[in-house]
Order: C-alpha cells, then structure tokens, then sequence
C-alpha cells in the first residue's frame, strides 16, 4: 500500500503535556516534511513515562480513525537508551511508537500487522538530540510514512517487538472470570480487562464483583443515569470493556482500585 | 442553503476533557465521515455536565466563525436516556447538540432559526453505544453535515426544544437591573447578564453592585490595568457582558460570587 | 517575499488556557480571514502575564516549523494600554505580538530581522473591544499575513521594539560562567542561560553548580536515565542550554531554583 493514497493524516499521543513547547515542536517537524498533513491529537495527558496508560488510550481511540491513519505515539522513558523505534502495519492503519511495549494492544489484537525496526538514520532529522526523540526521530518518520514513505523503507522486520502480558482473564467456569483493571478515564470509570466479546454478555443484570476481601453487587445498567445518584453500576463501556461505574462520581475513588489490581468478575441474569 | 458550499469547518465544544481518548474518538469518525472538514476546538474542559457553563462558552465562541461553520457541542449528562438530538440552522450557522437547554443562548438570540430532530438513524454509527453519544450519535452527524447534508434531512422540525429560562436582567428604573451571574471565566472575571445592548452605555463612571447585604463601588474601567493592582473594576467584556473584575487578581473568589446568584447593578454617571 | 507563497501555518501561543472561548474565538478569526490557513497550537498554558515564560517557549519551538510560518504570540497583560503590536519579519519566519518584550529571543537571536509597527487599524476587525485584542487585533492581522499580506504593509518600521536584557551569562575564566536560570519546563527540568555554543561543550564530565552558598556536583549525561532514579545530572537539552536535571524527579522542586535566579556553572571534564 502506497499511503499517498492515504488520507495524510496522522494523530499523536504523548506524556509531554500542554504547558511547554514539547509537541508543537513535534508538529512543527511534521508541517515541514508533510505540509500537507493533517495532526490530530489523541492525548498529550499520559502520566510522565506511564507506557500502558499511553498503550490503552491508543487502543481505545484508533480505530475511530479512516483507513491509512499514521498513528504516532511517544510515551519513552527510555529515550537516549538504545530501546529501538518502531514502524508497524497493523489493522490497515500505521504506527510509529518506540520499542518499549507502547503498541502493546495493538500488536496483540491485530492479526494482519508486519513490524519494522526504523533504524535508518536518515529518516530523522540531521542532528538527534539525547533527550527529545519525539521531535528528532518519531516526529520526522511520522511525517514521511503520512507523505508517502512504505513502512518497509524504515528498516527490517522486526520479529520480536516489546509486546506486554496481556492483562489477565481467566474462566472460572459459567460468567465468572479472574480479571483486573486496566485503567481509569478521567471521569473515575475503572476499566476491566473483561469485554464484551469474552463474556458474550447474554443479558447480565448483576455483577457480583471481589475485590481483595470484599464483595460487592453492582446492577448493570446501559447508562450512568440507570442507578440513584451516587450509586455504583456496572456497563458495557464503549470501548468493548466491563466498567465500573460511580453515577456522577468516581468509581476508582469509591472501590480505591488501582491500575493493574486483581479482581474476580461474577455475572449474573 | 447546501452545505458542500460551506467552509467545511467544524468546532467542538464537550467536557470531556483532554485525558482521555474519547475527543480524538469523535476527531476520528469526523475524518472518516468528512476527509476535508477541519475541526476547531473550543474548549472540553466544560465541568462535567454543566450545561449552562458550555452553552455559556458556546455563546461566546461562535460567531466568530465563517458562516456554514458547523458547531458541535456535547456536554451530555443524560446519554442513554431519552433525551433527544438537535440539528439546527441559526444566525448562518449549524449546530448540532443534545436536546437539553444546551444551545438555549444561541436559539434565545437568533431569530433566524430552524431546528430539527435529528432521529435518522442511518446518520449515526452503525452500532451505537449506550455511555459515548459523542462518538457514535453527535460526531457522524456533524461530519456529514459539514459534508454537505442539509440540515433539513436529519429529521422532521422540532417546534419545542429545550431552552433555559434566560438570565434575570429586569429593569428597576433608570440605570438600575435585578441581574445575575451567568458565568467565569478562568481570569475569576464575572459575566452579568447585563449587556451593552441592554444598558445603552452612555458612558457610566461608577458601579454600585449589591450582592446580599453588601454594597461595593467599582470603578467603570476600558482595561483591567486601569486601576490600581487588585483592585475591582466594572468593564463592558468582549462578548458584551457587563463583567465584574479584579485587575491581576479574581472576582470571582475576591466577590464570592456563585454562578445564577442573583445581583442589583446600579450604573452612575 | 510574498507569503501566499508560504505554508499557510499559522502557530498560536497565549495565556489564554483552554478553559474558555478565548482561544477558539481568535482561531474563528483567522479561519475567516485565512480559509486555508492551518493553525497549531504552541501552549496556551503560559502563565498569565508571564511573557518571559511565553517568549521562552516560542523560542523553542518556532525554528522546527516550516519557513514562511506565521507565529502569533499573546501575553499581553498591558491589553488596552498604550503599548504597540508588533509585526516582524525574522529567520524566514513571519511573527505578531505585542511589543512588551515578548518576541526578546527572536529579536535578539535573529539578526536577519525587519519589524514593524503595524498600526492600520483597517487590518483590524472593525470593532475593537479594550480587554481581547488576541480577537480582535492580533488574529486578524496574523489570519491576513498568513493569507499573503507583505509585512511591510501592516505599518511604518519600528527601529526599537522592545527587547529584554539578555540573560546573564558572564566568563569567568576557563570552563567557569556566571548565569541564570531562564525557565522551567513541566517536568522541574531547569533551563540555564549557559549555551552549548557558548560552552563549546568539550565533553565536560561534571558540572559544580553554585546556587546560592550551596556547591552542587552534577555529573554530566546524554539522557535522564543515566544516573539512578532521583540522581540529579546536567544534561545539554534539546533547545541547545544546558539543563538541570532529576532523573525521575524535579530538578526545579529538588534544588528550589527561580526563574531569574543568578547560579554559577564550572564544567569539568
């Protein structure tokens, strides 16, 4: 696939927050070896160095994209050290994300994807900082795959990618499963690693869920609005995933549930 | 009026904020369902669920824009319930919002308004989730009106959409109003429901606000720095508010002011 | 130069903040003015008022965009006083500000630079509010540049536009420099006043920080994690000044350093 037939769009994630001159620098490099590129960002709110809070928002949001997309993700504590630069074809879209587990989901969840270790020097800017591979390395081969460049161009395949564990989920037998969170939005939803597609749902109205040694019952619901104000529920949230839920509160507040705990998940009709 | 003669430009109003994925989520499906339409945020750091807060920040924002731009706002507490959606033409303009008061200040003020239901569910994303409207309801609808679906094909009209009582603003004879607060902005400067249009100006020197049992003078001023540093003023604000404002300082914490708290405003020559 | 030739990019840095409509009512200005202009945004998280923050930031970002890019820049706590808008010319790059110090970097760094007083009050909107000029003077006039107005018809030249003091940065003898912390970026990394240019770098391996009565030994590294979680290290960052930095941490909390404050620097090797 030759993406000038792409739509030249590409979107970015990163942990370099809004305050400073870190992603607009980014921008600036793209704008100038893609003019006619479009950016969109996805967030640039990961906590500083958090890989999977950077992987789950990528994998709940690109699909929402056309065709083509360059997807461009920078959350790299690693940055100066020899981790690799990853270019990836995967679900008809493009990734460029460092070698440190970022693209987790995606690699998991993609059967149709081929990985390149972006190793060719002169795909980056002349001059490559020790501290800001965003705007020296990623930005400039973002910018050239949106304008054109195959994938395969970037480097060789790369047949052995950082690719996380992924999350557990575990049958223990009819609608109970050992689960755990894999993240919170910033309204206090707390995702599970539970979806809709594992569970085939079925028309569940409670889940009885075990959180270190407590029980809890939780209605399901299709919305927040579906319980007392206050009041915890448990939906189908729309990226594919149990959440639990808090109707106008925070879910992560209330249980005190942290990314990555062990849970167990009963449904029941 | 067809659209595909617009300017194919689409703002976005939400409170979802910038943590999360769910922004780009609406940004992807926009791209896919309209390639050329550029989108312009407004703000998504409405408080969650304050409508009037985003109505507010919509008002202010719009008519800025080229005309044909369309206007999507979604600050959404009732998602999944049975509110419904609004498609509208108004001042030049299109909008597309939750039937909740929303666009109350837009279809108060401009005469020239016609507004739809927007219930064809052929517009929407082909699987509709039950807690993310933004993406699957609210996003594909205004991309394909700013790809040139007339408005008038969303739906059958809608004589009775939801619309706030407007802000108090009643006249106590010569320069005297029963007003309110009608919002912040995050300066701490406080919007009245006072406008320039209403009061005539005609060059008024002093203020003299009432607020519970207090009594305050504040100078009527062109610019915050013409007083002296923390020190309150009465400005005319740039969307034609009266607004209550402390140069280098907040009004809003410095007056203790709630949003709707009601207020007398006595203008003096 | 006729900038209808140019990228048609326009960057936009204010203190503004994202909570309100004043960012989206200037990018409805220019869209007006500049329907093919593309906008990014640099930070609208300046601090308000803090045009050293603000000129700091445009100077590390502006040199990645394509030449022919329009920079609007508004700090501008003297709104509605008398102080002048800036039009310039600089490096091949177009900027408008206001003329309060704000644009010291490019005006002090660039010397292949032109700046006007750009005072045509046509190239305004035609209504001019006292407390919003981003809206209604600055955007304008950079929507008009981007959209091919020559700078030298925005108004007469301007042979003294405001400049700041450079940053303090003073030899003492080989290897040693009186200096200055010029900004902070959000992860507490310290930005020094010492170039690598200046410095000729030479592979320092240490670096004897005086702040104060305290001496400090930072060793010298290419990335933050080359010393051990908290260690503090001076690092050569990526817009070319020499950096203090907390591998993991915040240089800014842990060495309790201002904006301004005088420091002395010795490289080792």
């Amino acid at each position: 696939m030759n993406l000038n037939r792409g739509p030249g769009l590409i979107t970015i994630l990163t942990d370099f927050g809004e305050d400073d001159w870190f992603v607009a620098s980014m921008k600036g490099v793209i704008a100038s070896l893609a003019p006619r590129a479009r950016m969109i960002d996805i967030t640039h709110r990961v906590p500083p160095g958090d890989i999977r809070r950077g992987g789950l928002a990528l994998r709940c949001a690109y699909r929402c994209f056309p065709p083509g997309t360059v997807h461009l993700a920078v959350v790299d504590p690693g940055v100066g050290t020899e981790r690799g630069v990853l270019a990836a074809r995967a679900g008809g879209y493009v990734f460029v994300a460092p070698d440190n587990g970022l693209l987790s989901w995606i690699l998991r969840e993609e059967k149709d994807r081929t990985v390149f270790r972006a190793e060719k020097r002169e795909l980056f800017l002349p001059e490559i900082s020790t501290t800001f591979h965003g705007r020296d390395v990623f930005a400039p081969l973002a910018g050239r795959l949106a304008a054109g460049l195959p994938v395969e161009e970037t480097g060789p395949p790369h047949p052995e990618p950082v690719i996380f564990t992924p999350p557990l989920l575990r049958s223990r037998g009819e609608g109970c499963w050992e689960a755990e969170i894999i993240g919170r939005d910033r309204f206090g939803n707390c995702l599970t690693s539970l979806t809709r597609e594992a569970a085939g749902d079925g028309g569940a109205a409670e889940l009885i869920l075990t959180a270190g040694d407590r029980d809890l019952r939780l209605p399901f619901a299709d919305c927040y609005g579906a319980v007392e104000d206050g009041g915890l529920l448990a939906v189908w949230g729309s990226c594919g995933f149990l959440e639990l839920a808090v109707n106008g509160g925070s879910a992560a507040r209330e249980l005190g549930l942290a990314d990555g705990e062990r849970i167990t998940l009963r449904l029941r009709r």
